[in-house]
């Protein structure tokens, strides 16, 4: 089975599997909290962080309950953070994959706090895990403040928001915010996966090193995707990163720059891949899918 | 020593601790992100759950660097609670102890970001600790959907903000928002405190017991407070609550009511220290002093 179909096929297992687990977690929550992290949690998405949870699981065995809670911990931050990122005082969107964004489809408070919910959801799923521990530590590493939470305020700052300065403009800086903002999850969606599946620290380093990798093949994929997508198969305005000043990989290097950068990121993702055990082609696929989804 | 002066120099000794401990968490995040953290964190404050998790340890051990990094982690969860509480679209506070809110004194975005990294930074305290699971379990329920973010989402639904309908007015919902914004919290506290000291299960449990009725005492004493305080003492508007038409006790139950609800509460939470070992004597005076709090 080649890499989409398989990633496919996981993401409407996942669906399924994901929208019983939020339902059990929020059956004690007000409706209108449960209803917009449904809208959040349950919007379709590639589920790629999830699925490179499982994945990289399932080098090593048979995927079991930790690597479902770990699944959905990753892609519960994943949510929330775009929930947050969508508000007005933030990036201001008003779609997401062709629908309202949360704080449109009820309001800013609904929005924030199911945001704030789906966090704490994701520590929640983690803390009956054998592993509860480092995979708090990861999960939370990634996502805190020299992480993605620390790179979503990195580009704002590039956006000259507040009143410039504190980011710069330099290839380094959008190099390092891409980092923050999106590779940290990824990397540790692969490190977890090691985890849960009782991976030595050697190999769950060599996923992480993987993950890093496809992290920024999928970053410098999105900034060429704006560039050149349209707007259906993004379900949101194209462009309009570039327009609103943001850093991107495209502005930095252009068009065929990015395309060649792409290309040896997802060679230098496939090429840690050799010292792994199980089969590692369903991973090789997946970093050449990445640089390639949606064109 | 009597509670008020074990709580000032608790607080001081806290206050040390935990701004070293954000510094060395922030080292690597964006600097305004780490200013911001810092001024919703180290705004003072009684610590009164901090405190809770000390001394509910010390019932059955000297407190170690797992009691301290679980009184980290709920004072990172009550300070984001605030910083998100206070923004324009929640409560739209621009005071809070006497000094700007973080999204006047930075901004929105960054007042979005810095309780994020907050609740972050919670389960990142919680994952060096031996018994991260059941530790990350108590606190994710209590700070969540069915917990502290839930009765948030409540609270602006008896304002009727959402059209009214959800949480209605009676005796019930008013005891149940106040259970899940303020009571589940200062019950993990407890909860956790013994955890950290390798309480048993039933000990747990009497100290949450004790912990949800002064946690009803506190928003009780709070709501009293609102009603009858002045503006100095509590760094905000008086009266607000009442204005802005939010539940209360003092609503419900009158000014005589409430302080007679409050008396039956502080005793009910003295009764359940019977069981317990240790010198539960400044438990049972904390119950007291919650209740005649900047009285």
């Amino acid at each position: 089975m080649d890499c989409a179909s398989r990633l496919t096929g996981f993401a409407a297992e996942f669906e399924t599997a994901f929208e019983a687990a939020l339902h059990e977690k929020m059956e004690n929550a007000p409706p209108r909290l449960g209803e917009a992290v449904r809208h959040a949690a349950l919007a379709g998405g590639k589920r790629i962080r999830p699925f490179l949870v499982h994945e990289c699981a399932s080098l090593f065995t048979s995927a079991g309950q930790d690597t479902r809670s770990a699944a959905f911990a990753i892609e519960c931050v994943h949510c929330y953070s775009l929930v947050h990122d969508d508000l007005p005082a933030m990036d201001d969107d008003a779609m997401r994959r062709g629908k309202p964004t949360v704080h449109i489809a009820f309001d800013e408070a609904t929005a924030i706090l199911a945001g704030d919910c789906l966090l704490t959801l994701a520590f929640e799923y983690l803390s009956s895990c054998r592993d509860t521990g480092p995979l708090s530590a990861i999960l939370a590493r990634a996502s805190g403040g020299a992480g993605m939470v620390g790179g979503q305020l990195l580009d704002l700052a590039a956006e000259g928001r507040f009143g410039g300065g504190e980011a710069g403009d330099t290839a380094t800086v959008i190099r390092r915010i891409q980092s923050m903002k999106t590779g940290a999850l990824i990397t540790a969606a692969c490190e977890m996966g090691a985890i849960t599946a009782g991976a030595s620290d050697g190999q769950r380093r060599a996923l992480g090193e993987y993950g890093s990798h496809i992290g920024l093949a999928f970053q410098i994929a999105d900034d060429l995707l704006d560039a050149e997508g349209d707007a259906a198969k993004l379900g949101k305005a194209v462009g309009k990163d570039a327009h609103a000043g943001k850093a991107t990989f495209v502005g930095m290097l252009g068009v065929e720059g990015a395309r060649k950068r792409l290309g040896e990121t997802v060679e230098s993702a496939r090429g840690v891949l050799g010292g792994l055990p199980g089969n590692t082609a369903m991973l090789s696929d997946l970093a050449g899918y990445i640089a390639t989804r949606d064109r």
